[in-house]
């Protein structure tokens, strides 16, 4: 089934239509809906926030329940179904974002995802805070939408100035000599702390950003605009941050989450092919860790998706950044679930280093080290042979790589992975599949042997 | 009056002497305490722990209340007093420490002082966190106490191994290049998420190896062992880490707690005259801004604590790390309170930066920049000219600089304030003094006059 403009239908009722707890919500005006996806329905308690787009709280029942996931408590999670509701919204209206919350107490913050957000400036400018704002951008990324950016931040707003600065483009500038170019600009322009930090670009830039933003006087406000698919489902949200080590990758960062996320989909008009793809490689992750109906829609949609189908698009960040929110809100410093979004990610990252940072993107060698993770959990015996199909059939779909590069080898993944940030006192541990698809473990209590077979599967030496 | 080697005395009775409500401690043969030390008395609950020393609770009354700290509630501090209560220990007991307890919720921490701690192995160990220790320390320190700690660390604890790093001396080297050779240290190593850093030293590997420790694989566990009076009654505590950029000091880092602070007065004996004096520019700061009966006190035992009588020296860490204990646990991330402990720091930072760092010792430009910053206040007419006196009296005593180097330019002060840390949408906030001896403001509501007579003043040009 070909993804569709409105992947939802709507049924109003004045009391729910399901069993489920609904949060409290400071509204007047509250009645509920069952929404109704190609794959699921969820009922939902509403309130009119303004002409044109209502705000939703929802309890996720059904759906995929991975094996860390037990004991999670449901997420609360705020949608905005503007285009569905209100069908007299005329054309001069903006468009209201969807919006998909982090529910991480005072630091919780919202996902804005949706068309020409960059075109309404009072998403951005309610998150800054002070007058003096930095955006920290690439070369590739800074002639597109640079400017976009500072007209959103100025645009009736003549109180607050805006710096920039300018990296190269690519991940073997995440290191410290570039992070450095960030506070030098910031002390230069003699920012304060009540500045904002403002990271556009991809996941390199998040990244960086963000931890300079942690780190500057000890820590500032900061915004995220995810310009690649990759940092738009994955690395944009959930506040991991940080640079590489010439030995590891991700191995110097904080946990600092931003203001909020603002994700406007038209950036990815100007992303070229191999960079959809590898963001694909996340959204695939998802499906395969937590989310069997979300990985069955993409099997179904992997064309629309490769065809940049906007509704398809907008569909999988969504439900993409939903499955990754509630997994950060429930585990923001990564002490056991949260792990589980590195399905292949130990593998990848051997790639990354050992083949060296950009030769191949972050997705490629996540989209390789799927297919070894995949490979062990049967290996292990701990899924049948049908998803190990399934999963190099989806990549392949999305046109990833499902095997290293040729010239890494089993010495060369081991030294790298005995520096992995998921070695505790010296045992690695690992997320593996198990069970029926959708489910994962994250454990270090796996035969050694399976490990080596893998690699020796995967590698000429 | 002298210090005596007991500055408390002590009666016991079956209920509070005082109408404070006592916090609820898990302990089953309470009684309550009157301690009257010199200056003050409190009440307190306690409870006996173990044979030798007792843990107490107390509401800290009375006591200096500066202009930022209404709305101050009580800090909950344990300390154990068995030198007091426990007239039968035998030679070969280990002295328990003095306590201080860091009230900030689940990231609280213990302070303990005293004389041969690091000959007490469990004190260290009770807080190492898995089985890999990386000990920071420099050229100076290493020599003397390297081999210490790591008896202190293995002692008993065979599964324990120990790493160490050695760096340069100098706050000229508490800059990005020193604090990567921590991180290569580490990751050479192959340190993982459950090892612990350990800052053996003064406040500039304290500052860093804190920082190393909030950055490496996004937060490890952290031990503080200070060994110079700065570190010991200030930097150590509440959780500050960074290093300086060329342009200020500690402009990048992080706020980052550690597990315990150690405090082995023992380590002072090896202290340089000048380091000495150094730290006691902070021990005069809490009295001006906070305290003023421990302000009195230090005015009546200076030359007690210049010739480093041991008992002097550990009432004035414990009282030192007592106020820093209280301040931090109200506002540990500086939104106001905690801004005051910055007392002639906004000077005294200029000085570091426009005369080079390490030139003179942190203590020294604060000492000065307290001077300058007690006669700011008398400008604004915020002050009577007999705290200006004792203030500059209590430094001269310390034998600390009251004036800035010849050098310095009034521009030169200019330019370094205008990127301080306080600096808030342009504006430069200070903490002056205002009122009676031990009261103090933070402010940006002041006569610019006021600061540039006070510039004009210190400076030639």
């Amino acid at each position: 089934m070909a993804a569709t403009a409105n992947p939802f239908s709507v049924s109003v009722s004045s009391k729910p239509t399901g069993g489920s707890a609904f949060p409290k919500l400071n509204d007047s005006a509250d009645f509920f809906l069952r929404v109704q996806n190609p794959l699921k329905s969820v009922s939902l308690r509403s309130s009119f926030v303004s002409r044109g787009s209502i705000e939703l709280s929802l309890s996720r029942g059904g759906g995929s329940v991975t094996s860390a996931k037990r004991g999670a408590r449901s997420a609360r999670i705020r949608a905005s179904l503007s285009q569905v509701m209100d069908q007299s919204v005329t054309k001069t209206d903006p468009i209201a974002p969807t919006t998909v919350d982090v529910d991480l107490g005072d630091r919780s913050y919202p996902i804005y995802i949706g068309s020409g957000l960059l075109d309404q400036p009072h998403l951005l400018q309610r998150h800054v805070h002070g007058k003096r704002v930095l955006v920290v951008t690439n070369d590739t990324v800074a002639p597109l939408y640079l400017n976009k950016v500072v007209e959103a931040l100025t645009k009736g707003n003549p109180n607050v100035s805006v710096e920039s600065v300018i990296l190269p483009d690519g991940e073997k500038y995440k290191q410290m000599d570039t992070l450095m170019k960030i506070f030098d600009k910031a002390i230069e322009s003699r920012l304060d702390r009540r500045c904002t930090f403002i990271a556009l670009g991809g996941g390199v830039i998040g990244d960086m950003c963000g931890f300079a933003a942690a780190s500057f006087l000890r820590g500032v406000n900061f915004i995220q605009i995810p310009t690649t698919v990759m940092a738009q489902v994955d690395s944009s949200v959930g506040g991991k941050t940080g640079i590489n080590h010439r030995l590891g990758k991700n191995l110097i960062g904080a946990f600092y989450q931003p203001q909020c996320v603002l994700i406007d989909t038209d950036t990815l008009n100007t992303l070229p092919d191999r960079e959809l793809a590898s963001g694909l490689a996340e959204v695939i992750k998802y499906g395969l860790i937590r989310d069997a109906e979300f990985f069955e829609w993409q099997e179904k949609n992997m064309q629309a998706l490769m065809a940049r189908d906007p509704s398809a698009l907008t569909y999988a960040i969504k439900r993409s950044c939903e499955n990754k929110a509630e997994v950060v809100s429930l585990d923001e410093k990564e002490s056991g679930l949260r792990a589980t979004l590195n399905l292949g990610h130990t593998f990848g990252h051997a790639i990354e280093t050992g083949f060296g940072y950009g030769q191949w993107l972050h997705g490629e060698a996540v989209a390789a080290g799927t297919v070894m993770a995949v490979d062990m959990s049967y290996r292990l015996g701990w899924i049948d042979d049908s998803i190990v199909k399934r999963a190099r059939d989806i990549l392949q779909q999305a046109k990833l790589p499902t095997t290293p590069p040729n010239t890494m080898t089993v010495e060369m993944f081991k030294s790298v992975m005995a520096v992995d940030k998921k070695v505790a006192d010296g045992l690695l541990r690992l997320i593996l599949l198990k069970g029926p698809l959708g489910n994962c473990v994250f454990t270090g209590d796996y035969d050694r042997k399976a490990l080596d077979e893998t690699l020796r599967a995967f590698c000429k030496s």
